[in-house]
C-alpha cells in the first residue's frame, strides 16, 4: 500500500517569530537612488539630508504692494505734519515681491502714501525699520538642512524645496515586488467572461491584484506575473527568470503542506526557507525565505490570508527597505456583540463591522473563512486576538483597528436583522446624500434583529416574522422579546416567497399541492426561519401534510443554499425568494407574501439619521426602483403600523 | 492731490459664512463618469450601484486538495474498520478549487487518504456533508450589490469586484483643477539657476505646485497653467481659453486689495463675486466666486495662506464633487509651551511643533509670518484658535489638528535651546536608526533652552553661555535656573566665533582690534545673546573700547541678519559663526572659540533614546562630518562634563 507523498510544515513558528525573519530579510534590500523633478516627488523617500542652496526670500523684498524708504528718513511724519518724500531718491514704488533698493529698509503700504505728482509722495504716518519688509532668509537660510534623510515629500515639502533652490532631488527607488501568482485551477480575470452569469470554470485570480494595490500604498512597485501553473519546473523558471531585476518576491500559493505546494522545496533547493508555516489565521501557510540575496515569502492562496500575510509580514519589509516609520492603523474600543471564540495558540485576525449605537462602539464578527474577501471588504476593522487568548466573551471591551476612518462609523446606522435585498437599495440611496449616511446591516434572522435591540446593539432591526397563532407579523414577537422597550414599526416591503425550481420548470410545478407529487424531491429551511414559519403556515392553510413532501425533514440555512442545491440538480423545489431564484438563473413560482418591517427603538426615532431613513423608503424614487426589482409590493412601504 | 486707486474687500465674511458659500460653489460640479479597468481602480470613486456579475465561487468547488466523495457513502469507515472507495465513480481526485463533481457534496483531504492502486483509495474516517467544499456564492452571490454608488474602491476590493464577474466599472472623472498662478514678480523654477547660491532676481512660483500635490492626493487632477503677469487682459485670457475644460478654477494671488490685485475685478465682470475677505489668518484674501458656472477660487499669494485657504475652503469642494467623506486630520490635547495670544475676530490657524515630554504633549509655535513655508513644513500640527477667542496661556490645554502620526511624535526627542548646524547632522544621523529615532530642535536661544528644561518642556537643551566672571560655560546658569532639577551636561562641539566681512575681506580686516578703526563699520547682536556676551568678553580681555567702535549700538538678533547687514553693504563686519557667513559667500575671520553643551535632565538620561543620541555623537562617523564642515572642534565630543 503507497501512502501518497505529502509535505510537512517546517516547526510552525509563531507570529512574533516570523516577524523577526520578516525584519531580518528586509535588511537583504539595499534600494538605489535616482533623480528626479521635485515637482513629481510627492510621496516619495529623499536618500540624503538636503541643505538650502538659496535663501528664501533669497533678497529683502517687500511683504506689500507701495513704497520702500529708508525708514529714518519718515521719522517724524504724522497726520497733522505730512512729510514729503522725493520718487526715486528717497521713495521707490515697489510691489509684493520686489526687491527692496540698496540703502532702504522699510515699506509704506499703497493704501498709506498720498501721491501728489509724478516726482513727489506724501505720507502721514512714519515707517519702522523692516516694516513690511521680509529680511532676506527669512524662510530659509541657504546651507541650513531642509530634509533630513529618508523623509518623505508632502506637498508643502515641494514648496520648500523649490524655494530653496531645488529643481531636482535624490530618491530612493521604489522597491519592485514581483508578484508570482501560482495554481493550475487559477484563471486570469478575461473580459469575455464578464457578462456570463452562470457557472464559469476555474477561479478568479486576484490576489495578484489586491496586493498590487497594497504595494502601491505601501510605496513599492508591483509587478505581476502571469499565472504559473502548480509545476515546480515553470514555477522555478519564472522565479528565476525575474528574481535580478526585483527587491522581494511573493509566490502566491503553493506554500501549504498539500501535494501539490511546491513553494517550500523550490526555496530549499535554491535557497534557504527560514520559516514556513506562521501560527496566525488566517495566514498560517506563510512561508518565508532567501534566494541570492533575495528576499522571498510565500503567500498564502486564500484571498484573507494573502492580505493578513501581506500586511503582518511584508509590508514591514517594505516601509523598512524605503527607512520609513509604517504607519499604525487608529484603534478604538470595542464591544463584541457575540460571543468570539479563538483556538489557543494561534494569533487571529477577526474581521468585524462596526457601529456606534448610543455612546459605546459595538465589534460584529463576519464570516471567518480565508476564502471570504468579502469579509475585509464589508469590515470596518480587525480585531487581533492573541494567541494566548480562547477568545473574547460577549460585551467584553477590547481594541479593534480601524479599516475605515472613524468619522464614518460615528455616521453609520447599524441595522440587524433578516436580509433582504431593499436595504441594499436603501444603502445605496442614504449614500447620495451629502455627507454621505452609511446604512450597515448585519444578517442574523429576524429575531436575532430584534435580540439585537434588546441589547442595545443596533438603531435599526429588521424583521419578517409571522405569529401562525393569529397570522399577525412581527407584534407578537416585540410583544414577547421587548418588554419595556418602546419600538416604532415602519412598513418596509411586503415581498413573496415561491417555489424555487430548475430552469424551464421541466416537472411542471405549480404551487405548493405539486410538493406531494411522488416524482418531486423538497429542500426546507431551518426550524424557526420566518421562511420556514411560513411554509407550515400556508401547508396548513391548505390542508396539506407535510409528512408526504419527500426531503421536508432536510434543512438548508440560507435562501441561496435552496437556490444551489436546485441548481445542482439534487432537489426539485424549494422556498425562498426571488432574488436567490435570479441569481442562479432558476425559475420561480410565488406562493405567498410576507410583511417585512424595520423595527426602531424610539430613541433613536427623532434622530435626524432615522429621519432621512423614513424620508428615502417614502420617496417615489426608491418605491420605483424596488418596485421594479420584482418580487416586491411597496403600496404601504414607509408607513408608521401599530398593532 | 492724487489719490492712487485702492480696491477695498467686500465686507469681510466669517471662516463659516465662508464655508457655506464654498459649499454652493461645490453643487455647480457635475462630475461625468468613466469606464476603467478594475485593476486600475484603487483610490477611485464608484458611480453607480454593483450587483455581483456572478457568484464566488461560481460552483461548488473544493477547499483541499483530496478526493471528492459523496458524504453518505463514507458513513462508518473508522481506523478499525476502513472503506475502500472506488476511484471515477465514488472517489475523484481534486486540488483546490477545482469543482466537486455533480452528486458529490464532501472533499477528504490528501493527507487522510491511502491509494490502495490506480483504482481503489481507502479512507478511516467518515466525512460529513460540505466538508472541504465552499459552497457556491459563499463570498458572493450573483445580484447581491457589493458596493453601493459613491464608494471608494480600496485595494481589497479590487478583489471583490474581479470575483464577482467585474474587469471594467465605471467611476467618477477626476475634478480637473486649473491652477492659475499670478503676479509678475514670479519666476519658473529654473533648473539654470540651481546651483547659484548667490542673489536671484524674482521670487521662485512653488505654490501652485503645492496646491498640484494637495489636489493629487485629494483625488482631483491640478491642470498647472503657466505664470501670468498682473495683467488684467492676460490673466482673464488664460481663465477665459480653460474655463470650459476644467471643474474648479484656482486663481493664485490677486485677491487682496492692493493696486495690482485683478482677480476680484475680472470675477465681478464675468461673473459673480460671493466672498472676498475672510476673517482668518493666515488666509484672509482669499476669494470665492463663480463664472459660466464654473467656482473659482482667489487663492492668496502668500504660500502658508495658500496652503490654509486650500484646505478650509477648496479641499471640501473636491470631496463634495466626489461625495466621499473628507477625511480628518487625527486630533490630541497639547499644552502651549508659550501664550498663544490671537487677534479677537479672526480665527487663527497656528502652527506649532508637538513634543511628548513625560507624560504631555507640548506644543511650541512656530513662526506665524504667512510667507514662511517652513512654519507648514516643520510642523506637527495646527491649533486652531476661534474667532471669539484672543488666545491661549502658556499651559492651557487644547486640542491640534496632526500633520504626522502620533507614532512618530512620541518618537521624537525635543531639544530647545540655541541653534547649531550640528544639531541638524545630528538629527540625520537618528534618522538612519530604524525605526527612526526623530529630533525636534526649537530655537530660542540657550537660555531659553534652560528655561524649557525648567517647565518640563524639553529632553534636552542646547546652550553656549559663557559666564565673564569666572570664564566657564554653562554650569553657573544651570545653578542659577535649575535649582532642584539634576541635569547631566553633554558636550556637544567648540566652536569658532569670527568676524563676518565682503568677500574678498576688501578693509583687509585682520581681527577685533581693527573694528576700532575710523573707516570700518559694525552692526552688533542684542544684549544677553550668547555671541554678545562673548564678544564683549573678548573685547575685555583684548582691552579694547567697545566706546570707539562704530555701530556696537546697533543690534540684530540673529547671525543671519548679522551676515545679511554685511552683505548689502551697509556695514562691513559683524561677530558670528562660520555658516552664517558661508551661507551666503563672506569672509570669515576666526577670533574665539566657545563651547557647545547638551544639557539632559538625569530622569531622561538613562532612556533608550538619549543613549542613541550619545552613541551618535561619540561615533567617529558624527564626529568626521562635523569637522568636515569647517569652524568646528570635536576633540572632546560626546563627554560628560561635570563643575
Amino acid at each position: 500500500m503507497t501512502v501518497i507523498k505529502r509535505h510537512i510544515y517546517l516547526k510552525k513558528k509563531t507570529l512574533k517569530e516570523a516577524e523577526a525573519a520578516s525584519a531580518d530579510v528586509a535588511k537583504l534590500i539595499r534600494l538605489k537612488t535616482e533623480t528626479i523633478p521635485v515637482i513629481h516627488s510627492l510621496g516619495r523617500v529623499i536618500a540624503e539630508p538636503l541643505f538650502a542652496k538659496i535663501s528664501s526670500p533669497s533678497f529683502h523684498c517687500a511683504a506689500m504692494d507701495g513704497i520702500a524708504v529708508k525708514a529714518e528718513t519718515t521719522y517724524g511724519a504724522a497726520e497733522e505734519s505730512p512729510k514729503t518724500l522725493a520718487i526715486g531718491r528717497q521713495a521707490v514704488f515697489v510691489n509684493t515681491g520686489n526687491p527692496v533698493p540698496e540703502g532702504m529698509n522699510a515699506v509704506i503700504m499703497i493704501e498709506d502714501v498720498h501721491i501728489i505728482d509724478s516726482d513727489r509722495v506724501e505720507i502721514r504716518e512714519g515707517a519702522h525699520p523692516w516694516q513690511h519688509v521680509r529680511s532676506i532668509g527669512e524662510d530659509l537660510i541657504a546651507t541650513e538642512m531642509v530634509f533630513p534623510e529618508n523623509h518623505k515629500v508632502t506637498a508643502y515639502d515641494i514648496g520648500a524645496l523649490l524655494s530653496s533652490g531645488y529643481q531636482e532631488v535624490n530618491v530612493r527607488k521604489k522597491p519592485r515586488v514581483l508578484i508570482l501568482p501560482t495554481g493550475s485551477e487559477l484563471r486570469e480575470p478575461d473580459p469575455s467572461h464578464s457578462t456570463r452569469p452562470d457557472f464559469i470554470s476555474g477561479i478568479i485570480e486576484s490576489n495578484s491584484y489586491v496586493l498590487s494595490g497594497l504595494i502601491t500604498e505601501d510605496g513599492g512597485t508591483p509587478v505581476r506575473n502571469p499565472i504559473v501553473k502548480d509545476d515546480p519546473v515553470k514555477i522555478k523558471g519564472a522565479l528565476l527568470s525575474k528574481i535580478e531585476e526585483s527587491e522581494l518576491i511573493l509566490i502566491i500559493a503553493g506554500s501549504s503542506a498539500g501535494s501539490e505546494d511546491y513553494t517550500r522545496s523550490i526555496i530549499e533547493e535554491l535557497g534557504e526557507v527560514l520559516v514556513h508555516g506562521v501560527s496566525m489565521m488566517p495566514g498560517k501557510p506563510t512561508l518565508i525565505g532567501k534566494v541570492k540575496d533575495r528576499s522571498i515569502i510565500g503567500i498564502p492562496g486564500y484571498p484573507v490570508s494573502a492580505v493578513i500575510a501581506y500586511e503582518r509580514l511584508v509590508r514591514p519589509i517594505l516601509y523598512r527597505s524605503l527607512h520609513v516609520m509604517m504607519p499604525e492603523r487608529p484603534k478604538i474600543k470595542v464591544f463584541p456583540t457575540k460571543k468570539l471564540p479563538s483556538k489557543l495558540g494561534t494569533e487571529e485576525f477577526l474581521r468585524v463591522k462596526v457601529g456606534k449605537v448610543g455612546e459605546k462602539f459595538f465589534a460584529t464578527p463576519l464570516p471567518r473563512g480565508s476564502g471570504v474577501i468579502t469579509s475585509l471588504t464589508r469590515a470596518d476593522g480587525i480585531i487581533r486576538i492573541p494567541t494566548h487568548s480562547e477568545g473574547l466573551e460577549e460585551n467584553e471591551e477590547t481594541e479593534v483597528e480601524l479599516l475605515r476612518p472613524v468619522e464614518e462609523i460615528e455616521n453609520t446606522l447599524v441595522m440587524v436583522g433578516s436580509h433582504d435585498l431593499t436595504l441594499d437599495i436603501l444603502a445605496n440611496f442614504l449614500g447620495r446624500l451629502y455627507p454621505p449616511l452609511f446604512f450597515s446591516s448585519n444578517h442574523v434572522g429576524s429575531l436575532g434583529g430584534l435580540l439585537a435591540i434588546q441589547k442595545g446593539f443596533c438603531h435599526i432591526a429588521g424583521a419578517h416574522l409571522l405569529d401562525p397563532e393569529t397570522g399577525e407579523y412581527n407584534f407578537p414577537y416585540i410583544r414577547q422579546y421587548l418588554k419595556g422597550i418602546e419600538v416604532k414599526v415602519i412598513h418596509l416591503v411586503y415581498r413573496e416567497q415561491g417555489l424555487i425550481v430548475r430552469r424551464g420548470n421541466p416537472k411542471e410545478i405549480k404551487g405548493l399541492k405539486d410538493l406531494l407529487r411522488k416524482d418531486i424531491s423538497f429542500i426546507n429551511r431551518q426550524k424557526g426561519s420566518g421562511t420556514r414559519i411560513l411554509l407550515d403556515h400556508l401547508l396548513k392553510n391548505l390542508s396539506l401534510d407535510s409528512n408526504q413532501i419527500k426531503g421536508y425533514e432536510k434543512e438548508e440555512f440560507t435562501h441561496m443554499a435552496v437556490a444551489s442545491a436546485v441548481a445542482s440538480g439534487a432537489m426539485d423545489a424549494g422556498l425562498g425568494i426571488l432574488s436567490a431564484a435570479k441569481a442562479i438563473g432558476l425559475d420561480f413560482i410565488p406562493v405567498g407574501t410576507e410583511r417585512y418591517d424595520l423595527i426602531i427603538p424610539s430613541f433613536y426615532f427623532e434622530g435626524e439619521n432615522i429621519q432621512k431613513v423614513l424620508e428615502t423608503i417614502r420617496s417615489q424614487e426608491f418605491k420605483t426602483m424596488v418596485s421594479q426589482m420584482g418580487g416586491y409590493d411597496v403600496s404601504r412601504t414607509g408607513e408608521e403600523l401599530n398593532e
